[in-house]
């Protein structure tokens, strides 16, 4: 099988990930933070490790403010609702995902807050200018996504953070995408929190994400034991365990600091560099098919993440996706979970097929799936 | 090292569990639910295999009223913010771990809801009318750990059940310490909805816990991608989606599967006796050791847990846990994230010493540890 989906999670994860995993159950197999016996305190040594390397990945503000989730979704809606209050107004791009929308419009629907979307286009001053348009007197947060899940574009962060500096908005990143594949520095681009997948571009087993903030959580939507503050019958305001109730994912946090380990020590320049050849390659051979539609003219790295969504004129992209399938190949087709990225791109009546590398793709692969697609934009129908 | 933390987490796990769990990296190593193609299928059916497992372990209401969350902390926070509205009054157990008393803290300190506190004595008559007496015309939800995680108390469930029946109240369990180790029937029990970890009594690995219900929750804490109706701004309602947010923690579900499998077939009563024997043994040790207090006249089996809480005159909790440490025995001391339970016991000062076997737990483990606790509780000092 030729695996393509890696947007969703990665696959094969790097095999010193899962050893990383499996020693976890033998020298971290106790709940950290909890007792005071020796593999209880080695546990928590290692996820405080795991804290200090995505702490320096993201040029995060301390390992403190890096606490651990079941996926950026929680994350994304602890940081969401832990800064909105009532008649609170918040900002998000056109390209966000239900991760994102949905928290949002839950408060909105409650009548809690209010919100506004503005249009990311392939023109940097133009988002800018329809993100200005956006502010309001109360406008408290503005979240984006640093790349789009379904169309892969880079969102001009620095300038977003610029605005959101310049009005004292709150700025907040969705690093689903983003983490792992483009370089997110927390401090040099004025990012107060961040959220990311340990499953996708840091290559950690699915089942954790991770949260990294400035201290600007205030509220949570999760209250339990922390192991510490036993007595205090609210949730301890001290970071990271104020947002941390309940057992940790100690296995996944383990093989998510090897992961961390592999794309540092490996440079996300240099994955973005190598998958953004295949992609480019595939753009370019796909860019040649009288049917196929790519949704931007060129291929323009700076704005682009390395995955491909198209379609083949005359298909539904379920059936595009499904052919690829019967011929062992991996990717997704329909919708992204991203409706407003859909109707950014006019293709709610086809959602989108998807192609997404990992940096176990080879050139070989690519030229497998560019064959199988020039047969069916050739054809028909399949 | 003898392992003896057990309620913390057990350790270490069967075998054929970290096998289930590195299968799924290879076999269920796609993310379930979102794409088309063969390994996301493939996943996904996995999954609800789980799901299938667990709701016959506790004779729930059906596969698609089990959904998976990071921890039981995670889970009770769904079920009690996602029945607890406005207005509305609850009450608990003394025995309640912070998992529960905290985020019914939280909402009463923002004045949402009211709670009242009912004692658990040794006598369930007593218990029965204590809680009678909490009733209000406004309670909405009776809350009750299944097994008190410092001192091992059973809870009587059947009797709390039909309190609450008869007032039309909501009951929910906190199975955290009792999955696994006493059997919890959800339909024969009458209990709404039923939170457990993963990697307890299950023998799962950490990082999942599982929320089980008869569809009584209607709001939500998590919004996010379902991979199901996509288009749709808000949460989806139907379940399990609508309590699973983002990107399942497949591995930790693989992993969990089998541990329930293991219980399952050799079953919890069998598991309860074998367990209870041993603390049995080392209760009749410990109660023939005048420096050693109990918390208990008898070891009752009917309403106790096989774990033991004890202190030793003269000492704090913590330095016995350390002096065991040392001699390498794993147990916890100090508070157990349960401030409820010490002052119903007058442990507020010394915490308490818990010692808490597993399958794995052997006779000669116990003595070991006797033979340890009697230098101790001999000695003026350690």
């Amino acid at each position: 099988m030729i695996y393509l989906d890696n947007a969703a999670t990665t696959y094969p994860k790097p095999t010193e990930v899962i050893n990383a995993v499996n020693k976890s159950f033998s020298l971290y197999g106790a709940n950290p933070g909890r007792s005071g016996h020796n593999l209880s305190i080695n546990t928590a040594m290692e996820i405080y490790s795991a804290r200090e390397k995505l702490n320096a990945l993201f040029d995060g503000y301390g390992s403190e403010f890096v606490s651990f989730t079941m996926n950026c979704t929680y994350a994304l809606n602890m940081a969401i609702k832990g800064v909105l209050k009532n008649g609170d107004h918040v900002i998000m791009s056109s390209l966000e995902h239900n991760s994102v929308l949905r928290p949002i419009y839950k408060m909105k629907n409650e009548g809690l807050i209010t919100s506004s979307v503005f249009t990311v286009t392939h023109d940097v001053e133009e988002t800018i200018s329809n993100l200005k348009n956006e502010i309001q007197d109360n406008t408290k947060l503005i979240i984006v996504t640093a790349v789009s899940n379904v169309f892969g574009d880079i969102l001009p962060l620095e300038q977003i953070s610029k605005v959101a500096k310049e009005n004292n908005i709150l700025f907040f990143v969705d690093g689903a995408q983003g983490a792992g594949v483009i370089p997110l520095k927390m401090q040099k681009l004025g990012i107060n929190c961040l959220c990311v997948p340990g499953h996708k571009g840091l290559l950690g087993v699915m089942g954790v994400g991770v949260i990294l903030h400035d201290g600007c959580i205030t509220e949570t939507i999760i209250e339990g034991g922390t192991g510490s503050e036993s007595f205090y019958f609210l949730q301890p305001q001290n970071f990271p365990e104020k947002l941390e109730g309940g057992t940790l994912n100690v296995p996944a946090i383990c093989g998510l600091k090897k992961g961390v380990e592999i794309v540092s020590s490996y440079g996300v320049e240099n994955i973005f560099k190598e998958e953004t050849a295949l992609m480019k390659m595939m753009f370019n051979e796909l860019s040649n098919m009288r049917k196929v539609v790519l949704y931007r003219n060129e291929y323009n790295e700076k704005m682009k993440a390395p995955l491909i969504a198209f379609n083949i004129k005359g298909y539904h992209s379920e059936e595009v996706a499904g052919f690829l399938n019967e011929n062992s190949v991996a990717v997704r087709g329909g919708y992204h979970c991203s409706p407003l990225a859909h109707k950014t791109y006019g293709t709610e009546d086809t959602g989108a097929v998807r192609i997404s590398p990992s940096r176990f793709t080879t050139k070989k692969d690519v030229n497998y799936v560019i064959n199988l697609l020039q047969k069916i934009a050739k054809n028909k129908k399949v």
